[in-house]
């Protein structure tokens, strides 16, 4: 393994002493060696190879591939916290519903723009199961993930209406939905909501909704990447606040029932996952395969329109696709069939069966990736215990729940600092500023860590915390 | 089943004699029933219901809904040539190494932005033995379909450099395509090729690119619809002015090998399928399993990026997506992986296995699909026998083979009367119009038509005959 030489600053001081220039300090005298597993030269040489600009503000993506290169390259592996993975195998109920629709011949014939009649049906009792709201069969449309999803849905949002032509983010939040208004060029605004809950979070985006500009407000709950939950009583007001400025909520429920600290998973059982479904009907929700049946490499979720949105009539949509205009049709026929054409054949099936497995008390979907929560309850044990501090850690006064992703800070280093030293310690993060949050630190996720990982960590924090000690 | 009383004008011309207004011919004093299998009201209801606002101009989509709906309502079957899909079954090779995937849990995992390694590697031997033309497995990216590799290729390609904002469609082409710019607000240019081949081809696409707002040009070769192959010396003049104007060609190969005036489907021999890339080094091939592997179900394809292309470093992708601005990877890592994040894992192994079959020389893809000519000559036959004619007949002076698509018209009727006659006979079709076409006529796909349904498209040309003879 290559371990270059790699320094930190010690003793400025008397050098600045020695020139007689107290406040400017000049290079150092003496320097000693830091305690790095991949250096500083191996770890730049990797990033002009994968012809990454700026490691501070690097994607999601970018630092995967540095991660697995550096891996690849030297053989020892990573503290893998960068990507929202599953960490456990594929649910086989999928798996082997998949198998059975590809003995049947469904590979070779396009699904229909709607989807495969029994996902449809499945996907509405499971949302009535364990949401407790009604959305017709017709309303729950398959798509190539969750982020195609929402692509497509901001894309109908922001077209519905000629003011109305500006998404707003409650940030933290996932970095691809930024990514694909870019590809667009389409507008949006976002604030970090860490110092605005409760009735300061219902004022403040009431001042965005007032101006009027506004299409739709998305947000992920659980939270990604602060695990943060909005309470009942929030939900309650911004769906208040959506049907007053008539805004429609996107509401993206990939960790569906990951918050543990309420017992979910029950089918037709209070209680029942929260969702701004409850109170009002201007909605879609986004409901993926890929955390909850670890089922990411399918690509598969179902976009869930509120009935009453599905039906809605716009002229502007009218006028632009040449059709009836409404909201539901254009968004399923003239933009989702427009970019994939369906979604996966084989996978509609599967997920049918998945669906209909935890509807039928079967499976609890739950339970079975509850192991998220404890690897996050080690990991931030073992940060805590060096010095690192949780930066999300409340719901207005609750303590958040252990989950898939959790939130990390290092004295005062800002973003960058705390994500690029780690990678040194071979440890892989995103900033939390890439998530649109104004805190210092980083987004850890405990996916992929596993039990003999836990010593490395141990071992490489250790070495990080002396390192950077003062 | 509903047949409803239709009647067409026979004699207006004795009333207006009665009137004593020659030009102005008056409703009619007799009328004839028409013979049709499909009732006026019966149709009209069911184009309320679906919300068509004209079916003059709908889309394949909507044409197929219909069809589906009266098939569903009434128990009589549609000769279906609507949608361009497979009428065979899907390859079993793909089927297999899919459900030997799903026993390997890739299911769970994220596919890579790239694509799955051996499918990269596939792809890059089966152009070599097809095409003759070496493209690097980096280069080659599984995407959702074709219709996702399109939808990326032409906003990258519509984004890198600020004057060239254009596409242009050689038409007449598949409406998705342009569809899909209606989305992004991209614009674009078009000109059916009909009377312009050869040196008048070559003379009239320069004009448009001299003018400097050229990004790219698309087109389909096997064309979609009219079944025409640009000839080899075609070919090598756009290639030439794609080098003299920087313009990147979008090949859609979705009918690869279906020329069946030549033999293809010999890997590694003579004669290769012509291709642009022959030409230029400034294009992107699309290759989807839909067709040649009867795929479709599966959403899958292969964008091919010239490798000089894919390594092109542009400033205003670099500033638009914040990244070294090299045009593969940005299309790649900003663009296809926000909008699905990968294609689906499992698919992507049938897929590659289906192409090692192919240049293994184990699997003629070809002669798997042969079949489409068989029907599209039965189905010419029947229709000339009635009136009809084909339209797009020739490429220069040489005879257009039978395949997947053909055009028909009937005497003077244009595009929107003689699909909605048919539609009334039981024979669903899109209008050329709808393809870019300047030209009065229909598409029609043979995939759908088996053995059994002949007689009854015999029958129902015969009765159209008898309605619309003067």
């Amino acid at each position: 393994m290559n371990i270059g030489k790699n320094y930190t600053l010690v003793f400025p001081f008397i050098l600045t002493i020695f020139n007689g220039q107290i406040n400017k300090p000049k290079p150092p005298f003496f320097i000693m060696e830091k305690r790095y597993t991949f250096s500083e030269e191996l770890i730049n040489k990797t990033i002009k190879e994968l012809n990454i600009t700026d490691l501070g503000t690097a994607t999601i993506g970018e630092v995967a591939r540095l991660a697995s290169t550096l891996e690849k390259e030297t053989g020892v592996p990573f503290i893998r916290m960068d990507q929202g993975a599953p960490g456990f195998d594929a649910c086989k109920i999928g798996i082997e519903a998949e198998k059975k629709a590809l003995d049947t011949n469904v590979a070779s014939k396009y699904p229909s723009p709607y989807g495969v009649g029994i996902l449809k049906k499945e996907s509405s009792i499971f949302i009535k199961a364990f949401l407790n709201i009604d959305i017709s069969p017709r309303s729950c449309i398959p798509t190539t993930g969750s982020v195609t999803a929402s692509f497509g849905s901001m894309i109908a949002c922001s077209q519905r209406e000629e003011k109305k032509d500006t998404i707003l983010f409650l940030d933290p939040g996932f970095p691809i939905h930024k990514a694909q208004l870019n590809i667009t060029g389409t507008k949006y605004l976002s604030f970090d909501i860490y110092n605005f809950r409760g009735e300061a979070l219902i004022q403040k985006i009431e001042k965005f909704l007032a101006k009027g500009n506004i299409c739709a407000i998305l947000y992920s709950n659980p939270n990604n990447p602060a695990w943060v939950c909005l309470t009942e009583k929030e939900l309650k007001q911004i769906g208040a606040l959506a049907d007053k400025y008539d805004v429609t909520i996107l509401e993206d429920l990939a960790y569906f029932g990951m918050d543990y600290r309420t017992n979910f998973g029950k089918p037709f059982e209070k209680p029942y996952i929260p969702t701004i479904a409850k109170y009002t009907d201007n909605y879609i929700l986004m409901l993926s395969a890929s955390k909850i049946f670890s089922y990411a490499g399918q690509r598969m979720a179902i976009c869930c329109i509120s009935d009453k949105l599905f039906e809605k009539r716009h002229q502007q949509l009218a006028k632009r696709y040449n059709n009836a205009g409404i909201f539901g049709d254009t968004l399923v026929n003239s933009i989702l069939y427009m970019i994939t054409s369906g979604a996966t054949h084989t996978t509609q099936y599967g997920y049918a069966e998945m669906l209909k497995s935890a509807t039928d008390g079967k499976y609890n979907f739950v339970e079975a990736v509850k192991g998220y929560a404890e690897r996050t309850e080690k990991m931030k044990h073992c940060f805590e215990k060096h010095g690192f501090h949780v930066v999300y850690n409340k719901d207005i006064d609750e303590q958040i729940s252990d989950g898939f992703f959790f939130t990390i800070g290092y004295k005062n280093m800002n973003c960058a600092e705390i994500m690029k030293e780690l990678l040194h310690y071979g440890i892989s993060s995103i900033t939390l500023s890439s998530t649109g949050s104004e805190e210092n630190g980083i987004r850890a996720c405990s996916s992929q860590m596993v039990d003999k990982m836990f010593p490395i960590l141990e071992e490489r924090l250790y070495a990080f915390e002396l390192d950077n000690k003062e």
